[in-house]
């Protein structure tokens, strides 16, 4: 994005940072802070059609449990889809919506962008604490 | 970014996921969440050097408290600098940081998505409520 660019796309951000919107913004956000929606988006991202134990192996360190809420949260938000097969057992997959692969796309160059300037974030803060 | 190009770009993102990093990256994150710190970082990217009353003048409904620790924040985490001129009274001026100019890049495709998928959103939730 050019400066004027970035400029007119704050006109319409800005209609969007109202207090109606409040809990949807944060709830939003929610999605793009918390490391186990982001290991969510991404393993469907990369790897397609999956099923609750496919992820559940994939993402080292998630208790079923909190898979369970992830995905739950995700699929109310219209990120990710939930397809059950009539079958014994059931089967259930996931798959990424369009509008979850969006957030994918907007999501990854920002905390590409946060993990390659870490240390500097890092070290404005030693700088910052050492003179106050 | 190409599909490829977000795969890779997930290897140092996990890197920066970690346990140790939780607390600055949640502060990072509240810079990307947070109404307020959107705000000066905008209005520093869009109009440059600002003081202090500028900004409060710039930013509809800020409180000179909520400004005063917005800057704070900023100012630590290296996204804007402080100058302080030795004047009568003195004069203050804030300024965005590279890395501050880095965020608001980064920050305003992910916003400007957000902003444009409201609809979506509410339209996922009501679905999604409807049948639960």
């Amino acid at each position: 994005m050019t400066d004027d660019e970035i400029a007119n796309a704050w006109d319409d951000i800005c209609k969007v940072l109202t207090k109606d919107n409040d809990d949807l913004k944060s709830d939003i956000l929610n999605h793009v802070g918390n490391k186990w929606s982001l290991y969510v988006v991404h393993a469907l991202g990369i790897d397609g059609i999956m099923r609750f134990s496919n992820l559940q192996n994939h993402i080292k360190g998630i208790s079923q449990k909190m898979l369970t809420k992830c995905v739950r949260e995700l699929e109310r938000d219209g990120l990710i889809s939930r397809t059950v097969y009539p079958e014994v057992p059931p089967r259930v997959e996931y798959e990424l919506t369009p509008l979850g692969h969006g957030l994918l796309v907007q999501v990854t160059p920002l905390w590409y962008w946060i993990a390659n300037s870490v240390d500097q974030f890092k070290e404005a803060r030693d700088n910052y604490d050492k003179t106050k």
